[in-house]
C-alpha cells in the first residue's frame, strides 16, 4: 500500500490536504485512508527532526550528482576547446599589463583546473552530505531498536551519524554545499571579468555569440555581455546566502532550533542557480569566437625581455646579471627608439659578448613559448600534458 | 653555503638590509656576500609569484598539522571527560525548551562529533595546500627544464599544480582555510552559547573554573564566563577574514594582481586565533565543574510523555494512537494538578487498557536514556560507541 | 490617452504582450495602438538605465514609508507595555549572570529605543532615495533639454542626481535599504534572544501567547517559540542578501552593468521579510503573557552588594573603599552561610562604623530600583522619561 | 592634581602599573599616590560599560573629523582636476562596451559625487556617535544624581543615550562605521578599477606616476598598478570587519557580553585602512598622467548613432521611428563597408527625408557631448554646474 502512496506521487494524482503538516503526515494520512489505523506505525520510531534532515541529505545528493555532471560538460567544452586552438597566441597578462606571450589554450586551461578543484570539493562535500541521520528521532536517539545500519544500506548512505543530538541539528553539509557554489562561482566569475575584457573594443580578442550578449539595432558593434554579467553577479548573490545561513548558524546553542528551516530555501536557489550558470558558461565558451590576428597583434618585442635573459642565462651568466644585462638592452633600445629585437647584434654585445647570432631566435613568438616546457608550462607539450590531466580527471569522475 | 645562511636564521644572526625587497632577495644577497656573483643564479627560472605562494604553502601544511593537534587535545579532553561522567543524567532541550533526559556524556559528545567533520575538512583542505607550484615563474611557466616532480619530492609535497597561470594566482587553499575556521568557530560558539546557559543562576548545571572566568568581589556569585564569550566573538571575527579575502578573490582577473597580497594577514591572523580558541576550549572543558543534582532536578516526569508512548507501542498500539492517548494522560494529569507520574494506574488505564504494573519503570529517568539503545543514540551503550568511535578516529590521526 | 493606459493598469486589464521588453515598452506599445505613432516620443529623452532606476526609487521611496510605519507600530506596542507594566521588577543581567534588579520596562525600553535609531537611519536612506535620476540617458544625461527640476517637483523627489554616469549605475541606496535592515533585524533578533531564555522552563518569565508558539499534544507544557527563532533566522538572511549586493557592486567598473539587475529581488525579498517580521515582533509583544511572581523570585540580596556599597558611598566614603567594603560583607554573609540581608547592623559594623539602622532600606528592591534616578535609568521616574522621549519621537514621525 | 595625571599623559611620563587593570584604574591609581584614599572617589557612579563605550565614542567622533577631512582632500583633488581638464573627450562605456563620447571630466565627477554622499553619511554616523552614554553605570543607571546633560556638555556630545541597558552594550555606531566604510571602499574600488583598465596597453588613456606603480628594470613599459590594486583589496578587508562584527552582534542577548570587546580593534584597523587608502587616490589622482591623443583616438563614429537618432528627433519625428532610422543608417554605412559618417547625405536621405546638410555637425564630437546640457549631463556647462554643486558641499562642509 506504501507502494500505492508512492504510485500516487509518481503520477501527481496524490492530493494534499489542507489539514496535512508535511509530507511526511500526508503520507501517514494517505496510507491510513488506504489501510486504517495501521498505517500510525509509520511515524514509530521517527521524529520530524531526523526525517527532514534525512529528505535533504537525500535530495541533495542527487543535486549534487547533477551538478557534478554540469561542471564536468563545462570543463569539457573547455578542455576541447583549449586542444582545438593550441595554436593560437596572445598575450599573458599580470596586474592587467602584458607580461609575455603564452597559448590561448593555456589561459582557457588555467580555468579549467580551479573548476576540476570544485569538482574534487563537491565530491568531498558529497561523501558528508551522504551520511544517514534517520533514527536519531528528535534529540535522544531511537528507543525501539531500528537497525539504522540496515536503513543506511537500504537507502544507500556512505555512513550513519554518530550522535543523535548533532545530527538532527548540525547544517555543516549545507554550509559547505553553499561554500562550495561560493567558491566556484568566484571562480566563474573571474573567467567572465577575463572575457568581458578581451570583448572590449579595446582588446577585441573575443566575441561572444549573439545568443549570449545582447545587441543594439543602434550600435550594433556594441555587444553588451549579459550572459558573463550575469555570472558575475551571480557570484555576489550566492555568496550572500552562504553569509546568511553561516550568520544564522553561529548564533544558535546546540540541538534542533526552528532557525535551522533557512537552511532548504538557500539550497534551492543557490542549487537553481548553479544550474544556470554552469550551463551559460558552457553555451559561452562553446560558441564564443576568437579573434586571431588581434591576439597575434597585441604581442610586441618588449614582452620578451624576460626570454632575451634567459638567453644568457644559457650561454652560463648568473640569472640575476642576464636580468641586468637584458635591462639594459631593453633601456638602449627605448633610447635609440626602436623596438627590443630591431637592435642590432653589435649593439647587444655592448651589453654582453655573450650574445651572438643565434640571439634572432628570441624574438620569435612561437619559440617563446615553446621554451616553457616544464609542467604547468605552456609550450605545446606542457599544454597537451594539462588537456591529458583533465582528461584523466574526467574519465575517473565518471568511472 | 646555502647551509651557511640557513644556520644564520637558524641562530637568529641572520641581518636584514633595508634594501632587501623580501626573503629571497635577503637569501640572494646574503649568498653573494659569502660566495659572490654565483649567487646570482639563486633566482634562476622562478618568479616573485611562483615563490610566495609555494612559501605560503610550507608555512600552511605545517600550520594545519599543528592547528589538527590542538583540535584533537581538545576532542580527547572532550571525550575522557564524557567517558568519566557517562552517568550524569540532564534535560536534553530543543528550541531551548526542555524535551528529555540525556546524558551529559550525549552533549559533550554532540560537540565532539562535530568537531571531528572539522578534522576531516582540515586534512582536505591540507591537502590542496599540499600541492607544489613551484617552477610556475611569473605565469608562463619555467624555461630552464626545471623538474617540477624533483622538486615535488624534495620539498615532500603531495602534487604539483597543473598550470601556471592558475597556480601563480589562486587562493582556493586560503578561501578554504579561512571557511574552514570559520564552519570550525561557529561550532566552538555554539558549544560556548550553551555552556554560557547553563552557567547562568537559573540553570545552574555547570561552573567555570575562575581560571576561565572573572569573578567581582562585590558579586562572587556571579562569574562572568569571559573565556566562553571570547570564542563566541572570535566565530565573528573569523568569518569576516573569510568573507573579505571571498570578496577580494571574486572582484579580479585572472592571474596575479597585488590584491592577492591580503591572503598572508588573514591566514596568520586566523591561524592565532584558532590556536588560542581551542586552547582555551580545551582549558574551559577540563576544569569545568558540573552539578549534578541540578541537572537531576531539572528533570521532570512531563518530560517523559514521549517514553509514556512508546510503553504503549511495545505493547503493540500504532504510534499516532499512542501519541494520542500519552497526550491525553498529560491533559489528565493537568486537570488533576498532579505530575504525570502522580496518575494511578487505574486513571491511566481509562485511557488504555494496555497500561499495565510495568508503567512504573517509564518514570525512572535512568530507565528512559537507556531505551535509546540505537546507534547515536543518549543510552550507555551507544554512549560508549560513540566514544569508542570518536577514539578510533583519534588513533587513525595519529597514524 | 495615456491616462486611459494607467486606467488599465489599475483595473487590472492591461494585457501584456509576450513581446513587451518590460513595462515601458509595453506602455508605448499600447499607447501606440490607441494614438498611433505619436506614441514613439514617450521614450524621447529616456533610457532604460534611468528609467529602471527611477523606478526602483519611486517603489522604495515608498516602501520606506510602509516600514517605517509598522517600525513604529512595534515601538508603539512596547512602549504602551512598558507603560502598563512599569511596576515589574526582574534581574538585570550581564553577561547573562544575574547583576542588578531592574524595572521589566526598563528592559522593553532597551529594546524600543534600538528601534528609534532603526527609524532614524530609515529616514535618512528615504532622503537619499529619493533623488531623482531620471533624465540622465543611458549615461551622457538628456540632449533634448528636458528640465530636470521640474520632474523633479512633478514625481515629488526631495532632489536630483549630480552625475549622470553615478545616477544610474551607483545602487548606494540599495546597499544602505539592505544595511539598515540587518542592522535593525539584528535588533529584532537579539530582543528574540532575550525571550526566548526567558521563555525557557529554567527563565519562567515571560510565556508566548499560543498564537507565537507552537505546542505539543504530548508536551502540552512546552511552547517552541517558532515566532521568536524565525525572527533570529531571517536576520542571517537579510544579512546575507546586504552582503551579496556588496559583493556584487565591489568587483564592478564604473557605470551600467547588467549586474545590477541583483537589485531588485534583494530589495524585494528583503522588504517582504521586514514587513512579516515587524508584524511577528508586534504579535508576539503584544500578546506576551509574563510571569510576575518568577521574575520577583528571581531576585536576590546579593544583587544588591553594589547598592550597598553606595549606600556607604553617600554617607561619605570614596567609592573604592565603599566597593571594598560591600566585598568584605558579601564574603562574612557567605562565610557564616547567610544571605547578604541577614547580616546583623552589628555585623555590618565590623566592616565599617557608616552603617546604621537605615542600611535595612538597601535590602528593598524597589528601593534599590528607585535610586536609579538618572536619566536613562531604571527608576519611576526615568522610564517614564524615557518613555516620554520615544513618544515624543512617535509624535516627530508621525507630523 | 587630576590635571597633574592629564600633564603626564601629555608628557609621556604616564608610568603604566602592569597591575593596572585598564586606563581608568591606572588613573585612579596614580591619582591615588599623589593625593590619597580620596582618589578612591573617581570611579563613584561609573562603571566599565559605560566607560569604554565613552571612550570609544570619544574617540571615533575625533577620527570621524579626520576621515572626513581626507575624504574632502580626495574630493577636491578630483574637482580640480575635472576643472583643469574639461576640455578632454573620450568615450563613455556601458557594459564596458563604448557607448557614447563623454567628458573626461564628467568620468572623474562621477566618482566625486559617490564620495560626497559617503560624505554625508559620515556626518550622519557621527552625529549618531556624539551621544553619551555616561552615567548608565553596568547596567540600571547611576544612583548618585549624577547630571548627564551637565555631562553631555562639558564633553561636548550632541545628545545624551535613552537608556542605560541599551546605551552599554548597543554598537550601531561602530557597524554603521564599518558599513560607512566598505560603501566608500566599494567606490574607491569601482574607480580604481576603472583606472587599471585605462592604464592597460590596450585602453592606454591614464599612466600611473612612478610614485603609485612599481615598475621592472626588464619591462619598463609595464608599469604594475600597486596602489590602485591595493586600494581594491582594501575594500575587502573593510567589508569583512563589518560582516565579522555583524555576525557577533547578531548573536548576543541584550545588555553588555565580552563579546563586545571585538569592537576596537575593528574600529582602529578600518580606521588606519580609510586614513591610508584615503591618502593614496588623493596621490594617484593628483599625480595621474592621461593620454589625450589616446582618449580622442577611442572615439569613432558609431558611437554617435544615438545623436544620430536625436537629430531626427530635433526635426519633429517621434523617437522610437527616429531610432529605427537611425539604425538602418548603421545598418546601410556596414553594408557599405564605411564609417557611419561617411554615408552622403542623398544616402541618408533614402531613410529619411528629414536629413538635411545639418546633419555634418552630427559627427563633430565635441558638438555630440554639447547637446547634453541637462543637469547632470557631459555639456560643459553641466560638468561646471556639478563643479559647482561640489565645490558648495564642500564649503558648507568647512562652515
Amino acid at each position: 500500500m506504501a507502494s500505492e502512496v508512492a504510485e500516487e506521487w509518481a503520477q501527481g494524482t496524490f492530493k494534499v490536504n489542507p489539514s496535512d503538516e508535511d509530507i511526511h503526515t500526508a503520507n501517514e494520512r494517505r496510507l491510513k485512508e488506504l489501510i486504517g489505523e495501521t498505517a500510525g506505525k509509520l511515524h514509530t520510531g521517527r521524529s520530524r527532526n531526523d526525517q527532514v534532515v534525512t529528505d535533504l541529505r537525500l535530495w541533495m545528493r542527487q543535486d549534487c550528482s547533477r551538478l557534478s555532471a554540469l561542471l564536468w560538460e563545462l570543463i569539457r567544452t573547455m578542455v576541447d576547446r583549449a586542444e582545438a586552438e593550441h595554436d593560437v597566441l596572445f598575450p599573458g597578462y599580470t596586474h592587467l599589463q602584458r607580461a609575455q606571450p603564452i597559448r590561448w589554450s593555456h589561459w582557457i586551461l588555467s580555468h579549467a583546473v580551479a573548476l576540476t578543484r570544485d569538482s574534487e570539493r563537491l565530491l568531498e562535500v558529497q561523501k558528508r552530505i551522504n551520511v544517514l541521520p534517520l533514527g536519531s528521532g528528535a534529540i535522544a536517539g531511537n528507543p525501539l531498536g531500528v537497525d539504522r545500519e540496515l536503513l543506511q544500506a537500504e537507502l544507500n548512505f556512505g555512513a550513519i551519524t554518530l550522535n543523535s543530538m548533532d545530527a538532527t541539528s548540525e547544517r555543516d553539509f549545507v554550509a559547505e554545499f553553499l561554500f562550495w557554489a561560493s567558491l566556484c562561482m568566484t571562480h566563474l566569475s573571474r573567467m567572465a571579468e577575463d572575457l568581458i575584457l578581451y570583448g572590449t573594443k579595446e582588446f577585441s580578442f573575443v566575441q561572444l555569440s549573439d545568443a549570449y550578449s545582447t545587441g543594439s539595432s543602434l550600435m550594433p558593434q556594441k555587444k553588451n555581455p549579459d550572459s558573463l554579467e550575469l555570472i558575475r553577479s551571480k557570484a555576489g548573490r550566492v555568496f550572500g546566502r552562504c553569509a546568511g545561513l553561516l550568520m544564522t548558524l553561529k548564533g544558535l546553542p546546540s540541538t534542533y532550533n526552528k532557525d535551522l528551516q533557512e537552511d532548504k530555501e538557500a539550497v534551492f536557489e543557490v542549487s537553481d542557480t548553479m544550474s544556470a550558470v554552469l550551463q551559460v558558461a558552457t553555451g559561452v565558451i562553446s560558441t564564443l569566437q576568437i579573434h586571431r590576428e588581434n591576439m597575434a597583434r597585441a604581442l610586441s618585442p618588449d614582452m620578451l625581455a624576460t626570454d632575451l635573459a634567459y638567453y644568457l642565462v644559457r650561454k652560463g651568466m648568473p640569472f640575476r646579471q642576464a636580468h641586468e644585462a637584458s635591462g639594459r638592452a631593453v633601456f638602449l633600445a627605448e633610447t635609440k627608439g626602436v623596438a627590443l629585437n630591431q637592435l642590432s647584434l653589435k649593439e647587444l654585445q655592448t651589453i654582453s659578448p655573450l650574445f651572438s647570432g643565434d640571439v634572432s631566435r628570441v624574438w620569435d613568438y612561437g619559440h617563446s613559448v615553446e621554451q616553457y616546457t616544464t609542467l604547468g608550462g605552456t609550450a605545446r607539450s606542457s599544454v597537451d600534458w594539462q588537456i591529458g590531466q583533465v582528461r584523466a580527471l574526467l574519465r575517473a569522475q565518471r568511472a
